[in-house]
């Protein structure tokens, strides 16, 4: 009890601060900043979904954590000694152990940080929700399918896929997939709606979210977006569609939002 | 206590009998059988890898379990009510909830039943040899890249990946990845040792296991067929090829057991 107390106290207080999710994305030639006392690392790159999702369950459970950019294009030698295939996100703990696999890392917060569980309790609906987040990877796939080509047939293939969602989501009843707050579903998912806005103006205006084919799903973003944790890494239409832009030119702009 | 007398008792009788593996594979046109009291049913294929996993954790726990084998060229219509993406592998629990997914199923037998555990008690352990089970896909891909090609580069590339797996096993020390006894990393990658045997058969004897280039690997897989959860749902090489010329033949003999 005295130690939830305290944790709350923290939490609310001056002590705890956000990282500073803005800096320079570390390139070759770079060194390691040293780690920070009784905080986790995170390895990340602004813009990727992937590591959002890291971002996500961190910020949902307030652990304190510093983050460390990279520069996916010319990698840091050093980073693959803390992560051998190269990939953000990864977390590096004080022990100098370090977990990457986005969804490894969330589960891996979520069995030892008990605040804030993110995943059902029930075993049968954790695996039923584990199986609709390895699902999703048919929406992110047509995502990209249409970034790389924005035909009508791409659009409708999108379409579909986020029509599963909305339908998953009406049956189950409740504003978000966890329920009456956001739950691992909800987080591992988001990164990639918070960026179907940014595809308006990478299209000309010809992707509009059609609201009232997936209505369930379009009031559910508008409630992640008031979500805390969603608020902390959020990035704004405009600059996520700068990025891609960037991205798809073949010269990814990593610091657009460093200032 | 009593409890774990019991269900000694229980698998050391005759109540525990092994599910019948080598049944044949329902097709389109086939009903599915009633479910039976106080087992767990499995939706199998016998010769694949993934469905093998389950049947692994299942065996490993002494799980009481039936078996559907599908046939999943023709499959049957009703099993896309069981499972909507229609593979194998899948469970079906009493209560007619169903779990799809390998590793996913095994997760959630693990969670729920604690005898012989296999994932590692200590969650950063955990959460590496998960990374370790998802690195795998980078085996399996040069064993299917070698079926398709059966060329000196393919076969060198696949031996880059058995190296891996080699150096990692050597690092941790122990006769299995798990320890002393095989966990939850020896299970999820066994089937496809299982069928190394196999490729000397199908590439005309030019594929033979390495043994003093993979020397520990080599060893694991010898422990690993003398385990007793193995041994449940082992095939020999020669049907282990029988079935992959049929496959790569575009005509799988899923029937091959069947007595």
């Amino acid at each position: 009890m005295r130690q939830w107390l305290n944790k709350t106290f923290y939490y609310k207080s001056k002590f705890y601060q956000l990282a500073n999710m803005n800096t320079k994305h570390l390139a070759e030639g770079s060194t390691n900043p040293p780690l920070s006392k009784g905080k986790l690392r995170l390895y990340s790159m602004r813009f990727c979904p992937y590591a959002q999702r890291a971002h996500l369950v961190l910020d949902a459970k307030k652990i304190p954590y510093d983050i460390v950019n990279i520069n996916l294009v010319q990698k840091p030698k050093w980073y693959f000694e803390r992560n051998p295939v190269g990939k953000v996100p990864a977390i590096e703990l004080e022990s100098g152990d370090t977990v990457y696999e986005s969804l490894i890392i969330a589960d891996y917060l979520d069995e030892i940080y008990p605040q804030s569980p993110l995943h059902n309790k029930n075993p049968i609906q954790k695996a039923k929700d584990r199986i609709l987040i390895e699902n999703f990877s048919k929406v992110t796939g047509a995502i990209f399918g249409y970034y790389r080509d924005m035909s009508e047939e791409k659009l409708e293939n999108l379409l579909k896929e986020l029509d599963v969602f909305d339908k998953e989501l009406t049956k189950r009843g409740k504003t978000f997939f966890g329920g009456d707050k956001p739950g691992m579903v909800d987080y591992m998912i988001w990164p990639w709606f918070e960026r179907l806005d940014a595809l308006k103006k990478i299209s000309d205006n010809k992707f509009v979210i059609p609201e009232s084919r997936i209505k369930k799903l379009a009031h559910w973003m508008k409630s992640m977006k008031s979500d805390e944790a969603v608020k902390v890494s959020y990035i704004d239409p405009e600059s996520h569609g700068k990025f891609v832009k960037s991205f798809l030119d073949g010269s990814p702009n990593y610091d657009i939002l460093v200032k």
